[in-house]
């Protein structure tokens, strides 16, 4: 992405008024940060009281041409080691070239400022008693409203989202753009495959009697894909999450190259996996042992730690 | 990490040639871009026909109070969108606040130049039948010399990175600092379990026969990284990678929080999920379709799209 270079406009009102609400604040706490993408996430305090938060990323590099050769050539150059060809430098550039993408919420509340407060995580080793147990139980007590799904596989909603539909009742889906996704930007696409038939919670419904629904959700939505973003299917990554956001069985695709969040282990598990462990095992996800991750105020974690099924805190 | 603000200090020699070499280089690629982690790679021609290779990181956020009140106190602030009380911003701040992190290499050989070049990704389906015909092959063909693991497990180097050994020649292992770790930093934690047994090559050759390494493996590194370095048992990520880079089976054991390099789904086996595979079918491993990314100039990359069986560029 192009860091945009352009002359700076008079300052309009809410501008102005961020500018000062910042002036005006100091730093209370480092909510959360990540020195691989280089974000960091920071909880201010106004004189008035208010509380706000600056959520603060490095931008990308420039991919153009003229904006690197910009960089290029306004580059300041500090030794920091030197060995053979190799060199490294800590390089200053012009502040104008180096701009930070920033979030600023303010007034913020308690509930904002839980919600972007890095927490540590812990795993989870799911097995089917604790399943049957612990994690069935919090699908019941908290799992979400399923009518929002049930609405997009009637074509109530998000009908300009989709991009195939295979009506059949028992091994038939549809596939529309994830929300997340501006439908337009390759290297990050992000589809959804929903099933139609309703009651399959998770993988763990899964048995070797859903392969056909599997193969044909796999070949037909690569197929919908390639057909209509021209991305090749060995570039495509099919999986699910484990334990999904809502739990009617669905599978995202993405473009290889994109580090989607939870596209991961301990998050994600390759449809191919899935078919694969089926066809050694028809019961496979009756007798396995999953292995996830959860933040520590979690519910789910929560429910574990209460059950003896999780390390104390 | 902190980045360093220092007073500048007279420019040594060798950072002057650097200074000099890139102020008369141009741009001729971008070999590659990494824009989640804002990371670039650039060729480089100099008017005196040498090559050069630029890697530029922008830089963490510092953590500590100082360093970030500096950057608060100068932060000039661009209105993208504003709604209710959340607000979008470009956010300028001084140049020495803002530092690249940069290697430059020149000159730089073709080989280099490849090696930094980013390459497209394809996904491989490693049948049982693949394995035997072409990976196998690739194997005998290119497999590294494997005196380097032979000479950490006699100790005949490397013995200061050793953390713990079970020296049982069936289910022992040495458990011993990576090369990428420093040993210190508890975030990036970064430990190798090497198996003292001989022949096993990766996952492929594993049956139920060896649970018991296997589990032996897995309980033992965990207590001892407990013990040395204060991490969690739940806090710690244990994986195998398929394919490895070295054909001698070992375990990597990463800090959960760690984005290791190969530590995700399609470079990556979790050691519970081999556990549990094999729990459920003995030969698991015999009869599964593994599923792994190669990029397209990698030798078995070559060796799949010449048997046919995987799809040509």
């Amino acid at each position: 992405m192009p860091v945009d270079v352009e002359t700076p406009e008079p300052a309009n009102s809410t501008e102005k008024l961020a500018q000062e609400w910042l002036a005006n604040a100091t730093f209370e706490e480092l909510l959360a940060t990540d020195s691989s993408h280089k974000s960091i996430f920071l909880l201010l305090t106004h004189q008035n009281g208010e509380k706000g938060i600056l959520l603060a990323n490095k931008s990308p590099f420039p991919e153009n041409e003229t904006a690197i050769t910009n960089i290029l050539n306004n580059a300041k150059l500090k030794e920091i080691s030197k060995n053979d060809i190799f060199g490294s430098y800590e390089i200053e550039i012009p502040s104008d070239l180096n701009l930070l993408k920033c979030q600023l919420i303010y007034p913020a509340t308690d509930r904002l400022i839980s919600k972007y407060r890095q927490e540590e995580k812990y795993i989870i080793h799911e097995t089917p008693e604790n399943y049957q147990k612990i994690t069935k139980a919090y699908i019941e007590k908290y799992q979400l409203n399923l009518n929002w799904v049930y609405n997009c596989l009637e074509k109530k909603s998000e009908v300009d989202k989709i991009i195939y539909e295979d009506d059949d009742k028992t091994n038939g889906f549809i596939l529309l753009q994830d929300i997340k996704w501006d439908g337009k930007t390759i290297e990050n696409l992000y589809v959804l495959a929903i099933c139609h038939q309703h009651g399959l919670k998770s993988v763990r419904d899964l048995t070797a009697d859903h392969l056909p629904l599997l193969e044909n959700i796999r070949d037909k939505s690569l197929e919908a894909i390639e057909n209509k973003y021209g991305l090749r299917k060995d570039q495509i990554k099919c999986y699910f999450h484990y334990q999904p956001t809502f739990y009617h069985l669905h599978v995202h695709f993405i473009n290889l190259k994109y580090d989607a969040p939870a596209s991961t282990t301990m998050s994600a598990i390759l449809l191919d996996d899935v078919i694969n462990n089926l066809k050694i095992c028809p019961q496979f996800y009756e007798l396995a042992t999953l292995t996830f991750t959860r933040r520590h105020s979690d519910q789910l974690m929560t429910m574990y730690r209460e059950a003896g099924a999780a390390e104390k805190a």
